[in-house]
Order: structure tokens, then C-alpha cells, then sequence
């Protein structure tokens, strides 16, 4: 029968349905997914020498060997149709006296990742990812110091059943005037934890897994990957710092590259492994003036989109997970490049 | 710029994206969906005939003028790959000293809604889809009263985006052993309303926008139907009924026919005036033991799956929705059969 596992960051439960028979290896796709080919594509507004059909850039990396100011590397841009915008008032009002409202009062990024527009960040060298999560950070530092700013959510969408609209590789940063309460959630059980144990529950969790060893993927001396006891989703990868910060802006630069190494590790097993999966991931952090929280640790959440959330997860917040999680890590260690 | 909306019902914000720029006419489907085309296919497993082909019957409507025990209406078998299943222990356990988990014991079950293998409920008779609703009913009152079940959720999957893995016309049905925390926060937030207004918070919504007309679908003096204030989604709909009662079980069998009248009118409009869009919907009621509180109200959400969650919702839990509700409402308003 299938088993209820609990996830202990929000007590929320999943069910873990070995009855409906999901091997790690029924999760490889057998379709022929249509990659683009091209290196370029002149209506790309993400590719190199279209730049103006972007809003003006907030950052860029270029060789500074080289003059060329459309020879750039990583570069991040203002969304042209953002979901939040600077200006306006976060401060809430009653619509007709009685639904709460604000102006979608925030920022939304685009961190456009390479130059080349069929570039798979799973297929990229650790320098390069290591360019782009070093984007992630300073821009992230940028955007905690505005005004309003309660939380900085960095997530990246690739393929379409996860949510992308546009294919050259990009990564996306909404900065949001509102604690959202799924957030909100996590930190309460988290001072829970702290409440009777004195210690960060991350932490703990991190520490059961690399002595439980059944679901972990790899390690680093910075860092270590592992898929959750209550995974939500086949693969569900959480990648966690070995080094304590609540927020991913207090992270030292100097990790950067172990964590970069260790995201290609994880993205290359998946393409790999799976065929080239659509996939999700997101920074989990402590919202803007939590920083310094003991009981909290920033980390990265991988979500590939191999199942469809149905009505029952819609309706009831509980995920229903085809794959153990103890099977598709096994799975995972197992892949090694050719 | 964009507007953060408050949904009242669980204080979770949501991003009415007006800057993303869609209008109700943008989701209007130009693809030509692959309907099956067959009224009866001799592998499916729902189809009349292989009644084998699924665990024994727990419920059937037939003519009881004819004799013949194939000619089935409506029927309710358990799922054959059950998420939760009879027998085994609700009890919490820890596995390793550290994790919680249970069995998972509950009980899934599927309507299968009529023998004609492509028949779609948009285009059924409201007759027919009242028989549907009368096999949900008495599935809910015949599982609420097993041990150990805590919520029942009944959901439909239309369509493949939606999660469905058969095309046979059909519902499920999932009975927990836990109370998930979303419905739990649902039932804090109403309390908390409860306490300070002495009403039940889903009749002052539902109140609220029958007089404000603009988010209005339709009305019958049983039901309300309308377009949330803070809809997640582009043209989710919510559909309330008048008489109030905490939990589905306890609606009279007689109001059954007006909210299948309901159903279908809202189903129809998003079938042609969409263009036969995926969708789910999901009946939200209190949970086993809370029959009788006053300050919740049992409803149908229908959640049309016209654009995809992506690393932003999965990590926040805020939805950005790029259509306005008051226009998508208004284009339910306007269309009309013929």
C-alpha cells in the first residue's frame, strides 16, 4: 500500500503511491524533443545584437580583455511585460470596502544566461553556470536593499510543461511587496524546531540525510544534494550549503563555484538520465530583514515536471508522488557520464 | 502596473498581471484538440464490456425498467491504482527517529460518468450530469462514515494538461487519514472571520458579489456562480450555493439537478466560448467531524488550465494571473449559445 510521509519543513503530508507502480526509469521520455538547433535566431530578443528589444540592461559580464560592448556573457534586464514594477504604493487598500488590495508595487529580472541561444545549462561548462549564479547573487544584493522589498524569489522555468515562454536560456527574479503565507509557513515550523531543539531544522535534515545516505546524491565540502524524504514530485532535488546563512544574499561568493559544480552535476544526471526533462528550479531564502535567523537555511530546490498537479493536488495541498524518493536517488547516483 | 490582490479566504496574495497584457479572447484555443471520436473503444478500460477490466462495482445507476446489468448509467468503482487504500494503520510513526509517516490508508475511488466513450459533460443533458452528482453525493455520504478518514476530496481531470491519464469521461474520488494544511488554513481564517463578524466569510463573499454584479456568471435561486476576486488562475469560478451547510454531504439531494443545471451552463460556456480548454474542478468541504460549523460553506471550484504554474508559484505559493476577472467574467457573461 502506499505510504503518508510528512515534510518536516511544513508539515504538510505526501503520499508516496508505490501502488501505482512508477520505476525511476519509466520517468525517461522517449519523445524526440524538439531542441533548437540554431545558435542564433535573429528574432530572438534575448540574443546577441537584438538588445534594444529588451528594457536597458541593470548588469552584464564581457571579457573586459575585449572592447566589444555586445560581446557580453551573462546579461540581466528588467522583464518587458513584468509581473511587478517599481513606483506605485504597497501600501494595502480595501476595494469597495471589503477585498484588500495593493499596486503590484516589486521588480521583475531576467537574467539572460549565455549569448547562445541553444545553449542547455545542463550541457555548460561549471565557469559558465558559476558566471550565471554569480548574476543570481548580485542582483539579489541589489534588490534586498529597495524600498518595500519583503521577499526575492530567483526561479528558472525550462521547457513547457514548466512554464517557459521564450527558449533561450534565461532565469527569472521577482521581488515581492508580500510575505507569501506559503513562506510564511515554513518559517513558523522552522521556529518551532528551533523552539524545542535549539538547532535549524535545515540543518538537522541535512545532516539525517548524509548519514541516512538512501536518498542522497552527492556532496561537496560545500555543499550536499539529496532528494527529500516527502518529495513532492519523481527527482525533487534539494541542494543545501554546508556553510549557515539564512538568506541566499549572505552566501560567500567564493562558493559560488561548488555550487555552480554541483547544480551541473544535478542538471547534467537529469538531461542525461531522463532525456532532457522540463524542469523548475528556485531559491529558497529568508525573506528581507530575516537574514540573520538561526533557525533557517537558504537553499535550492529542483522540481522536475514529470507528473501534471491534478485536482487533488489543487484542491487539497497534498502531492501525490508516483516515485519513491529512496529509488530515483538511487537512480541518480547510479547515472555516470559515459 | 500590475495589482496584488488578497484572496479572503486563505490571506494568500495573488498577482493580477495587467501589464502581461491578456485579454479573455487571448485564451480562446486555435488548436485542433484531438478528441476521441469513437462512442465505444474495446481497450478502455471504462468502456461497457470490460467491466472486468476494474476493481468490482461500489455503486451503479441503471434503468430499472431494463433487466440487462450491463446497460449501467453511472458507475463508481475503486481505483485500480489506488493513492490510499483500505486496511493498514493511520497511526504516525517515526521512520528512523526522525520523519513522521503512515500508512496510506483512505480510500480512491472513480465515477465513471456514462458508458459513451467520448462523451464530453459540456455537451451532456443537465439530467445526465445531475445523475453524476447524485453518484458524488452518495459516495461522500457512504465514505465520511469509514474510520480514520478525515477529508474527502472529489476532482475532475479534463484533458491532458489537467492530469488526466484516460479520456473516458470520469471523476475520483480520494478519502485522507490527515487533514491537509491548506483546507486547515482555509478553516483558520474563516474562524477568525467568524469571530469578528458572528458570519460565515464564503456567504459575505458570495453576498459580496452578487451585488457588485461585475465578477457575476450566473445565478438560480439554489446557486451563485462568479469569478473569484483574487482569482489564481484565468477564469477560475467559483460555484456557491445558497443553502448553507459546511460540508457536501449535507446539501439536499433535491438542490442536485440546479447545480448540475450550474455545472453545465459554466462548462458550455468555457467549451465553445474557449474552445475546449483542459481544466479541473474540485468540490471544497469541511472536513469529516465539521459538518455542522457555521462559518463554512461548502462550493465547487473550477479551474481551467490555460497556463502553466512555473518556478515562481512552485516557490512562493503566489499565483500570477494574467487575465483581469472582472473581464473574464464579462466574457462569460456575453456568450451565448446559438
Amino acid at each position: 500500500m502506499s505510504e503518508l510521509r510528512q515534510d518536516k519543513t511544513t508539515r504538510e503530508w505526501v503520499i508516496i503511491a508505490r501502488e501505482r507502480g512508477k520505476r525511476p526509469h519509466d520517468f525517461i521520455s522517449h519523445l524526440e524533443k524538439p531542441c533548437p538547433t540554431s545558435t542564433y535566431i535573429s528574432s530572438c530578443p534575448f540574443c546577441p545584437g537584438q538588445e534594444e528589444l529588451t528594457p536597458g540592461e541593470v548588469l552584464a559580464y564581457r571579457d573586459e580583455s575585449d572592447g566589444d560592448q555586445k560581446k557580453w556573457k551573462v546579461r540581466v534586464v528588467p522583464n518587458k511585460f513584468p509581473a511587478l514594477s517599481p513606483g506605485g504604493s504597497a501600501a494595502r487598500v480595501y476595494e469597495d470596502s471589503f477585498f484588500l488590495k495593493a499596486d503590484g508595487v516589486g521588480a521583475h529580472e531576467v537574467i539572460i544566461e549565455t549569448p547562445i541561444h541553444n545553449k542547455v545549462m545542463a550541457l555548460m561548462t561549471a565557469e559558465e553556470v558559476t558566471e550565471i549564479w554569480r548574476a543570481y547573487w548580485e542582483r539579489y544584493r541589489a534588490l534586498e536593499k529597495l524600498e518595500d522589498i519583503k521577499l526575492i524569489i530567483i526561479f528558472r522555468n525550462q521547457g513547457a510543461s514548466a512554464g517557459t515562454s521564450l527558449e533561450h536560456p534565461h532565469t527569472q527574479l521577482v521581488a515581492t511587496p508580500v510575505w507569501p503565507s506559503q513562506v510564511r509557513r515554513q518559517f513558523e515550523v522552522a521556529m518551532d524546531h528551533y523552539d524545542e531543539t535549539g538547532r535549524c531544522l535545515y540543518t538537522d535534515i541535512m545532516e539525517f540525510e548524509r548519514k541516512a545516505e538512501k536518498r542522497m546524491i552527492t556532496e561537496t565540502d560545500r555543499f550536499v544534494v539529496f532528494h527529500p524524504f516527502a518529495s513532492r514530485v519523481p527527482f525533487e532535488t534539494w541542494i543545501m550549503p554546508k556553510d549557515h546563512h539564512a538568506s541566499f544574499g549572505a552566501v560567500s561568493p567564493s562558493d559560488l563555484g561548488s555550487l555552480a559544480s554541483v547544480v551541473t552535476e544535478v542538471l547534467r544526471k537529469l538531461y542525461h538520465g531522463l532525456n532532457n526533462p522540463d524542469f523548475n528550479y528556485v531559491i529558497a531564502t529568508a525573506p528581507v530583514g530575516d537574514e540573520n535567523k538561526d533557525y533557517f537555511l537558504w537553499h535550492v530546490r529542483i522540481i522536475p515536471r514529470l507528473t501534471q498537479m491534478a485536482g487533488f493536488e489543487l484542491g487539497s495541498g497534498i502531492f501525490i508522488n508516483p516515485a519513491v524518493p529512496e529509488e530515483t536517488a538511487q537512480f541518480m547516483r547510479d547515472w555516470r557520464a559515459g
